[in-house]
């Protein structure tokens, strides 16, 4: 009887388009054309939304079903196994008694929140941010991203992502029509024998550089890195920067993991003036607070740029939740008296800690993180047994997959195959690791060490 | 001293793309590209968020920061001046306390929430509705209908609206490429002397049919509506559902007020197993709720539709709101046990008329609603001074934006002027109404009433 796990149908990201119910349906629509003949083609999807392989949420889903080790323990998706502190829950309720924090707030988001974050952040950039014009509230990070390239993008432009990317990026770049160019992260040469440092994850700057074209008018950035870990150091982003700057390539900043870092933190904007006038710094009170289910984000940005951001959002969401807006803010207020960002890197780097000792016991080398709440483990001395009998959508995808698979069915633990962040070309470059995110009650986190060891006995 | 207006910053739906902050910084970015020449073209926004003029919000704030009346007694926008009834409020304070209700929901929203809606539902719709494939949660209904046009709609589709509409149908139709082929809602004919049903603003089905083109792909339906107040007759609906089976268009039926509404109410997907097929209804948490800061919402509809507006929301904002969510469960749960649904009705239907008596001792003629929050008053008696002051960008404007900066200044009362939601082609089948809210306490309804007597001195 684990304690790991949520009632099973809510334990993974389930994904509507690929589920057997969905496939069913497919099959349905699919036999009344016949029938109905040219006429049903008016009811079919736009191209935005159709087609695309199983995806990882679901994958994981069907594997942890059928597991034999139930329940899993569930080490896959980032969401938080506790609470968000009392103070900003209790601020939370307190908000639910304000008629004002029931009804909707304005489209940029409730005047309290955006100068608490001006507040907060205003330290970092050295210089007073204006909550009116640099701050705007969003439906988490995710809706903010896609406010900024909605924002910005026009079919054809061209973006730039970094292999391996957050999955929400490709279909938020692709929504507006545009156009993807992947430059990879190079794993660490001694990935397969060594554990070493997730800064080891390298970007090829002559390679970045011959991915600008004319048409590149955003670049997308993660730091602290999901899922490799890494903290781009000072000198990275300022290289990064230089070409941006060069080419005049707006710089879309993802730093949801911004309070979790355990090397010194260099936030995009704070580089240069030159730098600033190009970055929307994207943050999330979901990963700030442990309230992944609150769904508030904001994008911190000079207002030639910002004010775009906050049109399209108006034309997304309209507006964002209020009350827990409210109680961000409380968040945000506190947080410093509290002695919360301090806890929150004690706390997460303790989990680290604690999680990967088993990679020590087992002789696994893994990419220490530097950042934010994942550890990539280099799986390579896993020896999967040959005739191991793998469905044949498992068999199919790269060897991460089929680690995944087999550990969810073997040991009952259950983690992501990040060449799902890969396009197909490059995914070679890391299927041999796998996720797992450290977000969780310890009791789950000692669980799922008890449970890994059983992987030795696989070790050649 | 008056009670009915929350901080002027919040007080009206701010629209960052036309506010002074937004038009100077527009400035600054012409400024800039003097200097820095075409590389500074490469910052510009995409044509979604560029351009357009100063939105009816923003108008209304302006004229309510200058008008001597102060303050202004707000029955602009339709947010409620109450809170939540207490067993909702409490299920949400709850749900705080619950680990997994602060953490990401599924995409299609959170099972209970789902079986809620569905249990709730049922018995409109004449059978059991699936939670699983019927329903999906979004972020309010506004994220919902985008959800929907980005499923469906490829650049080029028609989507048929009806004039007035709701403003953000526009922006999420043109989103993802999509043309609006406009239809006008006839006013009464006799709507400038005397008062009538709601019901008297008709459509003229030959125009309807002309509409349709082979490129039709949608259509979207408001009832009740807003600002009408109209409920469409079973009879109207069906002439609509006979259009859309015959040429396989699919209805967006918007209902989000429909837990308000003082005549018998038919929803769309009821009509015939035919048309439910080719039907997506709405619905909004904040409106059933008291809480439009929620931003919960959901679609209702077949898998063979649903499947794609989850996929599309999956997208946009990942997931929605949890805790929230969770309340709206525990909402729908024991509303009928609470005698909510009746409460609410009762409560609103006497608000309505509460407020309205003072258009029978003016003698001002209005469109008495048959359902929802809103009142369009007919102001034609209005007599506006030759040489009233009015701004240029007021006097550029149909009349009823005249009459709405009018009462502002004069009399100290915000309301919407009608013509925001119509295309300039039809604006002058309603410039002489304007649209007030009602949702509001009713000492705040008994203070515009008190104010709006001073339009006695200007009817002739
Ligand atoms: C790198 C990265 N960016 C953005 C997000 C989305 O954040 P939010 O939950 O605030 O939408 C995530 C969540 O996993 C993430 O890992
Ligand atoms: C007709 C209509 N549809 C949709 C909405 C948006 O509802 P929600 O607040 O749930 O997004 C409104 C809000 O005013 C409305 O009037």
């Amino acid at each position: 009887m684990f304690l790991a796990a949520p009632a099973s149908s809510t334990l993974f990201r389930p994904t509507v388009l690929k589920t057997a119910a969905a496939r069913a349906s497919q099959t349905r629509t699919r036999a009344f054309r016949c029938c109905a003949a040219a006429m049903s083609d008016k009811l079919k999807p736009a191209a935005r939304v159709s087609g695309q392989r199983k995806d990882v949420w679901s994958f994981i889903n069907e594997a942890a079903e059928t597991s034999p080790n139930q329940p899993i323990v569930n080490m896959g998706q980032g969401f938080f196994g506790y609470n968000p502190p009392p103070f900003i829950l209790d601020a939370a309720k307190k908000a639910l008694d304000r008629v004002e924090c029931n009804q909707y707030s304005p489209t940029k988001g409730r005047p309290s929140l955006r100068k608490a974050i001006a507040n907060a952040y205003s330290p970092f950039w050295g210089r007073k941010l204006d909550p009116e014009t640099e701050v705007t509230i969003t439906t988490g990070a995710n809706e903010g991203m896609l406010s900024a390239f909605m924002a910005f993008i026009e079919p054809g432009d061209e973006v730039i992502v970094f292999e391996p990317f957050f999955d929400q990026y490709i279909s938020n770049i692709e929504m507006p029509g545009g156009k993807i160019v992947y430059v990879p992260m190079h794993p660490p040469k001694t990935g397969a024998t060594k554990t070493s440092s997730a800064a080891d994850w390298t970007i090829d700057f002559d390679e970045l550089e011959r991915a600008i074209t004319p048409r590149t008018k955003m670049i997308v950035l993660n730091t602290p890195h999901n899922p490799v870990g890494k903290v781009y150091s000072k000198e990275e982003l300022q290289k990064i920067g230089d070409l941006c700057v060069k080419n005049q390539i707006i710089i879309l900043s993802d730093e949801v993991y911004d309070r979790l870092y355990y090397v010194p933190f260099t936030r995009m904007a704070t580089l240069s003036p030159e730098v600033e006038r190009l970055t929307l710094t994207v943050g999330s009170a979901g990963k700030n607070f442990y309230a992944t289910g609150w769904r508030v984000g904001w994008l911190i940005g000079q207002p030639h740029l910002l004010q775009h951001v906050s049109a399209a959002h108006t034309r997304i969401c309209f507006s964002s939740v209020s009350p827990l807006q409210e109680a961000c803010a409380v968040g945000f207020e506190q947080a410093d008296s509290q002695g919360f960002w301090a806890e929150t890197i004690r706390d997460m780097k303790a989990k680290m800690d604690r999680f990967n000792e088993v990679w020590h016991e087992l002789g696994m080398p893994y990419s220490e993180p530097e950042g934010g709440y994942f550890v990539l483990v280099n799986m390579s001395k896993v020896r999967l047994p040959e005739d191991y009998p793998f469905p044949p959508h498992v068999a199919s995808r790269p060897r991460d997959f089929k680690l995944a698979w087999f550990l969810i069915q073997e040991v009952g633990v259950a983690a992501i195959p990040p060449t799902e962040f890969y396009t197909d070309a490059n995914a070679h470059m890391a299927e041999d690791y796998i996720r797992f995110a450290v977000c969780k009650n310890d009791d789950v986190l000692e669980e799922a060490k008890e449970r890994l060891r059983g992987l030795k006995k696989y070790m050649g």
